[in-house]
């Protein structure tokens, strides 16, 4: 077997094989990731959506099933002040939806849960010991992030611009994720707000390259072998695989969220603010056509899918994804049907003939 | 010397590198064309801006100077039916800073021309024999493509989305540029307005590559050999390059231009429609932000820009581009000055030895 041109990320994170599955909170728990560590990728677990004794349960599953190492992810985004405002904006926006569903709008609906990296969640890691910690939006505070690193485990980040890579090098991570504009998923942007200019992972990855000397990881409207050796011709060490892991059984995702990857096209996707708070990319269905899809209505993140709950579960229940978040980059197209550790050993195989035969 | 992993291209085209020079409307003439040519890349000379005198004289000048082919290109936009409405609205955006520079609104100033390819243009094909011609925005209407292609030319024209590589080929394009979302200057996209959807490059030259038969040219965002050589691993037979051909004395752009291009960063361009009517990617300036980038008060293309041509007369003047096109894609910073002779081949043999050793 041929060997990888890059072997930075192999040796920092201790696997085999640099295709890192890309953490995805709502999309999937354990399962995905014990199933890409087997075939010698990097497994993840998104934390940001689930309760501590929930991460300890994933985690201990994890251990149980395979002994290589798991990055585990957390958001660093600032908790939302409320804007009493904006929310009745946001809810008046929605009326015409309740009405139609035969809903009323409900004041107690559960808010989402979005936690930050914080001091419970700090002592989590030092008790739980991954092997990688990744974050998202940015890094915890200085003193959060030390413990972490104490803990002795690798940091790494997403940046969305040669900015943002610079910042988090010089704040320590041990590699930069650099996210291109086609990613599937929330928009790492930390430093800056205008979707407008965020650049694509052709345009991103070489000149992140060559501004930090950590390894970069790229991400991104990478869909197959072709993608991945791409990549590593950019300069990158390794890449970050979200969407393509969302058509394996691994993935908790909804049927209708399955049924709309299915039918993906290049050109079927848009940032969104509408389900969050914060741009994401995401399948465009009713509710971005009719509202976005980026709306100065919708709350703060994580605030602005309260209020979509009850809309979701009435159309989820009909067969309709119209109401909910379908997450997927612009390369969804190119995914295919297979268990998580089939699809990791066969990218891997596919993208070192690539690089040999190019 | 290595060779090139896929020659379709340079079979196609007759050239010797598989580097076409995107034809830039109103930054360039033969002198580029020629300097691209004698380097063995394809030479282009965009003819949307310029009378047909012209277009006889600069076909002349590169005949004089070499026997490599030619490519012209021309625009293929429906002519904008005139909205008084809109148009007033466009002149009271820009009231302010008619008065901020001292000028009074001058209902005579001349209409921008952007002549779309007619039966005058299409003579003129006939008489000149390029031997590749490329077309924006769409293709013509079929009997004057017929005309095209019968002159012997080889056709090409853009793509931004698999659909509209798909109608390409049907109408009979013998190569297809795919242009990621990344690249500067006017998007192509003529199946769609939306911009919110545009792929970039790495999600969309593996999926055009995989819809259509003819070969793939692959442009947006590639800035350096890296780009080059991961354009060919994703599958395409050639690449289009113009933002890193503005860094050649050979580009006639304005000095505030060549300026705003030696400051660029990967997060200082957006797609605006305020300086044409149609969304192009340049560099963030003071009326991108103030107005937009993207305003509905723009009239249709390519009325746009003529209420602001005194607005950048003025601003010009002073050493300022702020009121004018500063076309640029998200790979600007990885320009060079040098030469387009010496920059092709430069390109062409750092990819070479980059495909050689990945």
């Amino acid at each position: 077997m041929s060997t990888w041109p890059d072997t930075r990320i192999l040796d920092l994170l201790r696997i085999e094989l640099p295709i890192v599955q890309a953490p995805m909170a709502g999309a999937q728990l354990s399962d995905l990731a014990i199933a890409v560590a087997q075939a010698g990728g990097l497994g993840s677990l998104p934390c940001a959506a689930i309760a501590p004794e929930q991460v300890r349960r994933e985690v201990a599953a994890f251990r149980q099933a395979t002994t290589r190492p798991l990055n585990v992810n957390f958001f660093c985004h600032q908790p939302p002040a409320i804007d009493a405002q904006r929310d009745a904006r946001w809810k008046e926006a929605l009326l015409p939806y309740y009405r139609e569903f035969g809903l009323m709008p409900d004041p107690a609906v559960a808010a989402a849960t979005r936690a930050p990296f914080d001091e419970t969640l700090c002592a989590l890691v030092e008790e739980l010991r991954p092997e990688v910690v990744s974050f998202h939006f940015g890094l915890p505070p200085a003193p959060l992030l030390e413990r972490v690193k104490a803990s002795g485990a690798r940091v790494l980040s997403s940046a969305t611009t040669v900015e943002e890579a610079v910042w988090l090098e010089r704040c320590g991570c041990d590699a930069i994720i650099a996210q291109g504009c086609e990613a599937g998923g929330h928009r790492g942007m930390f430093l800056g707000e205008d979707i407008s200019r965020q650049p694509g992972t052709m345009a991103l990855v070489p000149q992140i390259v060559d501004a930090v000397k950590v390894p970069v990881i790229a991400s991104g409207g990478i869909g197959d072998a072709r993608g991945i050796a791409a990549a590593f011709v950019l300069g990158a060490a390794a890449v970050q695989l979200g969407t393509a892991y969302l058509f394996c059984p691994e993935a908790t995702i909804a049927d209708v969220h399955r049924a709309a990857l299915r039918r993906a096209r290049d050109d079927g996707t848009a940032l969104t603010n509408l389900y969050s708070g914060r741009p994401a990319r995401g399948i465009v269905n009713r509710l971005m056509r009719e509202l976005g899809p980026m709306s100065a209505a919708a709350p703060a993140f994580p605030l602005a899918g309260s209020a979509l709950t009850p809309l979701r579960a009435k159309a989820e229940a009909a067969g309709s994804g119209d109401f909910q978040s379908l997450w997927a980059g612009q390369a969804a197209a190119l995914g295919r049907e297979m268990s998580a550790t089939e699809l990791t050993r066969r990218l891997a195989e596919e993208t070192l003939a690539k690089l040999a035969g190019a």
